[in-house]
């Protein structure tokens, strides 16, 4: 079964997708298999993290904005802004695509454990995912 | 089908996990499919490596502790030890799931290449796995 | 269903392989399911990127270069080449393996993405991939 889902972004940052994912899941009816996620951009991208502090997220976030900056004398690829090329290195570093088993009916996550879809760009952008879920 | 196992870790650094991996697709007895690991923690992650010379990981992991070092005074997220906040980093860098084809009843690995489970935080973990095996 | 490819590099670079790929998708006659690609080596990676403007491209792998210089005096798995190090390394921080949804028979990129194998090694290899397509 494939599903698609929309996220409004309000620029850079960690968005939870967790709940989408899982009534995605839910409603496929599967009891044991496979859930991948996609997500349909390379300036934005996908992430399993910590989903209690949110201050992990926060500094997650803002080491890869140290380790990528903006306004790299050496960027060609600026026609899109300042933040596009970070966004393109951003997305190769981190997953476009995530894949979790589904262990009664639910993904098999860890206690710990959230996905979240990263805004890499600083204007609010419509982000397209899909997902796949398979006995 | 869908195994678990654990990995008795003894600080940082990667353990082969291959042999762990293939026993479970072994064991399904799916001739051609895909087999899918998801490790369930943030502060560990998964990747395939060179599984001959090991000074090939000492190297791999020695340059991601100098790009992402214990002690950065931005960090705010440190009430679990200097060491966790450059674990989730060094997780999202790398992979939490990983996906490899199986032919002829086995991973689909190259000659060289072996799945490991990469430890970050310093002091011994119990970190567990869930893996996917599908036709 | 498992089909092979390869890909002779010519030295460093992203060697657009969506095209191989879509046709092992479209050969399979897999209405809807999920394609996963795995690269068979560790100096080598797989990524999806934009497909249009090549200077994304171009400005990506030279910043990867930057942050993962050849020479590193620390290094000690230099047998292979100054280059062999810094490949495994750059393999590690993006993909060994992706997964894809299809539908409708095609995969479910979005419209400015394209996989792209990334040869990091400076000589010309011939690297292997192996697509799995399930239903």
């Amino acid at each position: 079964m494939v599903e698609r889902f929309e996220v409004e972004t309000r620029g850079q940052g960690l968005y939870p997708i967790t709940d989408r994912v899982a009534r995605i899941v839910d409603a496929s009816g599967v009891a044991e298999g496979l859930c991948t996620v996609l997500i349909q951009h390379t300036s934005a991208s996908l992430t399993i993290q910590e989903n209690a502090d949110p201050s992990a997220r926060r500094d997650l976030a803002a080491w890869l904005d140290r380790l990528v900056p903006e306004g790299d004398p050496r960027f060609t690829h600026t026609a899109e802004g300042p933040d596009d090329m970070p966004s393109h290195i951003k997305a190769a570093l981190t997953s476009t695509t995530l894949s979790i088993p589904v262990v009664r009916g639910a993904l098999a996550l860890g206690t710990w454990q959230g996905i979240y879809l990263w805004e890499h760009r600083r204007r609010p952008h419509r982000r397209r995912c899909v997902v796949h879920v398979g006995g």
